[in-house]
């Protein structure tokens, strides 16, 4: 059977974001300021990220934000993004399920992450800003950041976690490549990061610690703010330009998807896809179902607590309301390293707390078992965190074998795997391994994090 | 000014091949049996190739070739790719010429390869062959075949030229996902890889060595066949539906290019975006010029002689008339390892005797230069071998500056280079160098290869 992609028309490109908090019947909880515990307003957070960024943060009345023409324009340098019918993974599941993905690795950079790069970038830039910072796991954001920040003529500084900055080397030298300063964290260039490595020199990173240097980089710096890939809100925000392009060609295709999914690290790129066609659930009735897959070794949607945490390591963020493995969750060294990360964004956290969505949880191994199969299926070699999106979509379609439900499936592929072929060469050779996570770990984590 | 990208509505992809040979005034001499030094027919190509093939490769006489509508199907994945209007870099370089790149790296496997190794894949197994073999040098070819081969149900086994294998291991675990078994060049499976590695046990390989150990395999091996990636006119006759869509689309962009530039390792690239452009030269008067850019270090287009030669090192190939450095040549470790092929295919060198088309060469940093500017100001990393068209670009594009004139200058991006981000590493540590390549070295090379 012939595959079938979709493309918009210029004209047809979303002129702006959709902000769900507007339409939710429970507004996530206020982010606190952890000395006061008092709510936190727009400008308390404006040494840290642009000031408009705070105030979509925070706005949770205004449906629709305008994206703004010249982060339009630079859209339109890659998107739309295809949808496209995988006919290739349907016959060899053999699966009566239709099934969609909305390829986002179509990007200049690889990824969906560019969608929020673009605007972070822009606003900054707007408001005078002359350097921004921030923190990369895999370096899929760092990439984006990097490439945003030359666009636009800002100079970036990105700490990636270690891990990631030795096990992919290729996505440092594309950050450089694109002019961008890179450290491996955590560092001794930041209090955050001496901390740190002064308890355990060996330490290997994660996204929290990672956090920690960009955030106190950026308050410590004249003209320089912090930016982040994915968990705030007005990540999420940005990354709607997905769902809303989907929406339309899944119009196109004469189709409604019943279930969505995601891979889920922060949640941006779940929030993306999901959140257009979860408002008509909110206001129209449908019942399609949201499911976000997070790798088995960091849980924190099914398995994590839902309690107000820090968003980094150093406790250096406001508290969030969400779900979390605990600020000090040090999370196993998966190849997913966009998945690495101990919370959920505050809107995903509230939506899956009142049962809008749902979370699987997905092996390493099952991951990169899916991403083999979809590549071989497709031609398309997903990024380990897309992998897991694939594995969650490969369950629901088997399951419709099973039943014989012809359900439409739509998945986001928020990256391709390029830069992480030794990740798959590791799979190939047999040396790729799950995780165990006792729940007496996790508990441990949460109790360490209060 | 807003970048712009022009893409064919599936109606509009091209439905058949352009054929140069049944335009050109003077043809291209014909392939000679090494043993009896007669010309070659179609049948004596069939124990090689499959047989549709080698029809097309000794057709002088049909302009137009059907497109089978399977492979026109598996095009419809990834086709049209876009024509983009260069605005970054047109500004990075402030230059008055307006630049066109037709972007082939948005393919499954990241470059322009695949248009060719579908069409090879579909005619073997419509002939009901079971394995396909071949060479690759950087793994783009290689690549390339082993995704088709899984999508037509065959066998791939692949010699990676055994500096590439080394220099690149993502693109080997590239094939490896794909399903292609991946072997480095000199092997000591075959005779030819053992000769030669009796004699320098050290030899890095080259993609002449390559094509003589997957020749050996395939006339060795029942319902095996060899495919191609480049330099044989069947190959160039496949990529001519770059530049056919790329006519289409610069008319939307209401141009026509004065310049079309493409690098050249073996030629179809290169002749696959000129040659239907080339065609309103010789037939409609148009005055558009051609430049292949091939890298100093192997500099066949400028200072190769042309004779008659062996397409590979052992001497099992037809003998073909081509501008070559002897097919004894040892090209130097450059990182464009398509490139790192002695000779050209019998087309170009035809029209570059008689005047048709222009060359260049490009150093080696010359041309990772080009790559980094170009991924800076359009956000896309170029793979090495493209960086020497981009190299090329840029000087016609001072060039302009320097005159006033407004030229439009259209080059092919063949693939990206998100799987060399080691060489960029390199790069931007100032470990990249050029090679002197003296005179004395291509007569030696010349006149060993006799």
């Amino acid at each position: 059977m012939k595959q079938k992609r979709y493309f918009l028309s210029e004209a047809d490109l979303p002129k702006q974001w959709y902000n769900i908090q507007a339409d939710m019947v429970n507004k996530p909880m206020p982010l606190l300021n952890p000395a006061t515990k008092e709510p936190l307003k727009a400008e308390d957070l404006f040494p840290i990220f642009a000031k408009e960024l705070c105030k979509q943060e925070l706005n949770q009345t205004d449906r629709w934000i305008d994206i703004p023409d010249k982060v339009r324009e630079m859209y339109a340098y890659y998107r739309s993004t295809p949808l496209v019918r995988a006919t290739g993974l349907e016959k060899a599941l053999d699966t009566p399920a239709h099934i969609y993905f909305k390829n986002e690795s179509v990007s200049p950079v690889g990824s969906h992450r560019l969608n929020s790069a673009l605007a972070q970038a822009y606003y900054c830039k707007e408001e005078g800003i002359k350097n921004v910072t921030t923190e990369t796991g895999a370096g899929q954001w760092g990439t984006a950041l990097a490439y945003a920040a030359k666009l636009f003529g800002l100079e970036a500084a990105v700490y990636q976690v270690k891990i990631s900055y030795e096990q992919k080397p290729y996505r440092r030298s594309m950050m450089q490549v694109f002019g961008a300063q890179v450290t491996p964290s955590p560092s001794m260039s930041t209090r955050a990061g001496k901390d740190i490595l002064t308890k355990n020199p060996n330490y290997q990173g994660s996204l929290g610690t990672a956090i920690s240097e960009a955030v106190e980089l950026a308050r410590m710096t004249p003209d320089c703010k912090y930016t982040l890939g994915s968990v705030m809100s007005h990540v999420t925000l940005h990354q709607t330009v997905i769902g809303l392009e989907a929406e339309k060609q899944m119009e196109m295709a004469e189709e409604y998807p019943d279930i969505v999914i995601a891979c889920f690290g922060g949640g941006s790129n779940f929030g993306g896809i999901s959140f257009p066609f979860l408002r008509h659930n909110i206001l129209d009735g449908k019942n399609t179902r949201f499911i976000a897959a997070e790798p088995s070794s960091c849980p924190k949607l099914t398995r994590g607590k839902f309690e107000y945490d820090f968003g980094d390591e150093s406790g250096y963020t406001p508290l969030l309301p969400m779900f979390t493995l605990g600020h000090k969750f040090a999370p196993a060294n998966i190849h997913a390293g966009g998945l690495r990360y101990h919370g959920a964004g505050v809107i995903v956290s509230q939506l899956l707390k009142d049962g809008y969505i749902e979370a699987v949880d997905i092996p390493q191994t099952e991951s990169f078992g899916a991403g083999c199969l979809f590549a071989r299926a497709e031609g398309i070699i997903p990024a380990p965190e897309s992998c897991h999106a694939i594995a969650a979509t490969i369950r629901e379609a088997l399951k419709c074998k099973e039943s014989g439900e012809s359900k439409t499936i739509l998945f986001n592929l928020s990256g391709h795997g390029l830069v992480d072929m030794s990740a798959y060469d590791q799979y190939l050779a047999g040396n790729i391994r799950d995780y165990d996570l006792p729940d007496e770990e996790i508990r441990k984590s949460l109790d360490a994090s209060e």
